[in-house]
């Protein structure tokens, strides 16, 4: 549903059209969707029919996307691939990139400012403020900057590294997680309790996503993720299992994954999605 | 109004610091704010109070300090100075100046997104709407997309230069003016009728701005202006007398600004801020 949405979504007629090209690259480029996969399943958690919300999921998607790509700019984590294809700047160059980038951040706000399928503007206005803040400032935006000083410190070098790491995945990872599984409460008009329950789940499963991804990483599978697997800047990252140990962040992986599904057991059968992802955020292999 | 208003807004404590210190940097580096003054001075030809709409015309700043941020990225434009200050990632970093410029981006929504002083979800959603597309694939960011082309070829290499400079011109200054005057509009209640006359008005506001800037710019007084004068990168530049003549852009510019006068005149004495806004542009001297 994702895919065909956004490849549709992305047939219209923008000039320059390096531009609808630049952004089509990267959002074509593959990828597991879970943002989106989270707010469909969390809206139909809720009783309400994913088709209805497609729209606003796939904003998700753009936002994750326009992360990647400037995440792997040369001034950033200078990667060369992503998801086994050479990166946006690589192809388009650095210029191109950046504002592919930024056309695809602030064309997410717009597919989420559209109202359609009797969905009102309260709930869409609230959705837009939650994701603004969780990807923004409180969350992602922050989660980079954080990274990016962590980088450039070195592990060793660092007075809390157990706070350090705990900081960049929370913020990072999984408060963009965290509000796209919100959104999905949101915009079926979620109770207060319910919505509290929405996000104890998507930030737990936030977190266990990226400490996983660090074991993945660890286990030399990186080039399967899509990544490159020498880039010399993540020689001295700063992950989870390398500072708590493999043993003990698979243990943390598997724990926060349990409370993530118990969290949402009250919505019954219908929030059954919601904890096969969770089930696969541990089990995948990628 | 709007730089007490900014100055308080950014008194957050945001972590990590150098995040909110890099945006503050260039938010708080001066800067006409004819963006926020357009907004407010156009619901204030509609009969508001233009203090009820402050924060949402301080969302419009951000989004032009971003797009300077990002415009001057060594990547892009690769300007050492704007507004006789280092430019942002001359002081903190390629890395944290395209993040700053992310963060400025997202919050700009997050500022639009929060209800207050009675403005309804329905007008605030249509507000997002408007700056989305004005700011995004439908203005600015195609804009700045064709400028990079365009300055890659070098003006003399060019098909049609006409079409090109008025294309970017209409894309990448005019289509943000016209936003600010028409969320203005939109979130005072506007009609369609009242909402097409502030939209001609900012589109002819919008192109006569630039056209003014490349005048102002042959004139030498680029170091007025806070630019750097003898950067490498602006001297192909296509510029509007560059391709119609000295006299002919003035003589544009200067029917634009008469025509958008004309077309608020049905607002009365009410308008008169945004007439002098207009009047100001052609008769500023940087």
């Amino acid at each position: 549903m994702v895919d065909g949405y956004l490849e549709e979504y992305f047939g219209f007629d923008v000039l320059p059209a390096v531009l609808r090209e630049s952004m089509f690259y990267s959002i074509s480029a593959g990828g597991k969707r879970i943002r989106p996969v989270l707010a469909l399943a969390s809206y139909e958690a809720l009783g309400g029919s994913p088709q209805e919300i497609l729209r606003y999921a796939c904003a998700l998607e753009l936002i994750h996307t326009y992360s990647l790509i400037h995440d792997d700019l040369p001034a950033m984590d200078d990667d060369d691939l992503r998801r086994g294809k050479p990166t946006n700047h690589k192809v388009y160059g650095e210029a191109v990139a950046i504002l592919a980038g930024d056309g695809l951040l602030t064309e997410a706000f717009h597919m989420l400012s559209v109202p359609e399928n009797g969905i009102g503007a309260d709930r869409l206005l609230k959705a837009i403020e939650d994701v603004s803040m969780r990807a923004g400032l409180w969350g992602m935006v922050a989660g980079q900057v954080q990274d990016i000083l962590a980088e450039a410190k070195g592990s060793g070098d660092m007075k809390d590294p157990e706070h350090m790491i705990k900081f960049i995945h929370e913020h990072k990872t999984a408060q963009l997680l965290a509000a796209s599984v919100r959104i999905g409460g949101i915009l079926a008009g979620a109770s207060h309790l319910d919505l509290d329950a929405l996000t104890v789940y998507g930030r737990a499963i936030g977190i266990a996503f990226q400490v996983m991804d660090d074991i993945l990483d660890i286990k030399g599978q990186t080039a399967l993720m899509g990544k490159t697997a020498g880039s010399d800047s993540r020689k001295e990252k700063l992950t989870y299992p390398g500072v708590f140990g493999l043993q003990r962040a698979e243990a943390e992986a598997r724990q926060l994954v349990e409370s993530a599904i118990a969290s949402v057991g009250a919505f019954g059968a219908k929030a059954e999605p919601l904890a096969a992802i969770a089930r696969y955020i541990i089990d995948r292999d990628r």
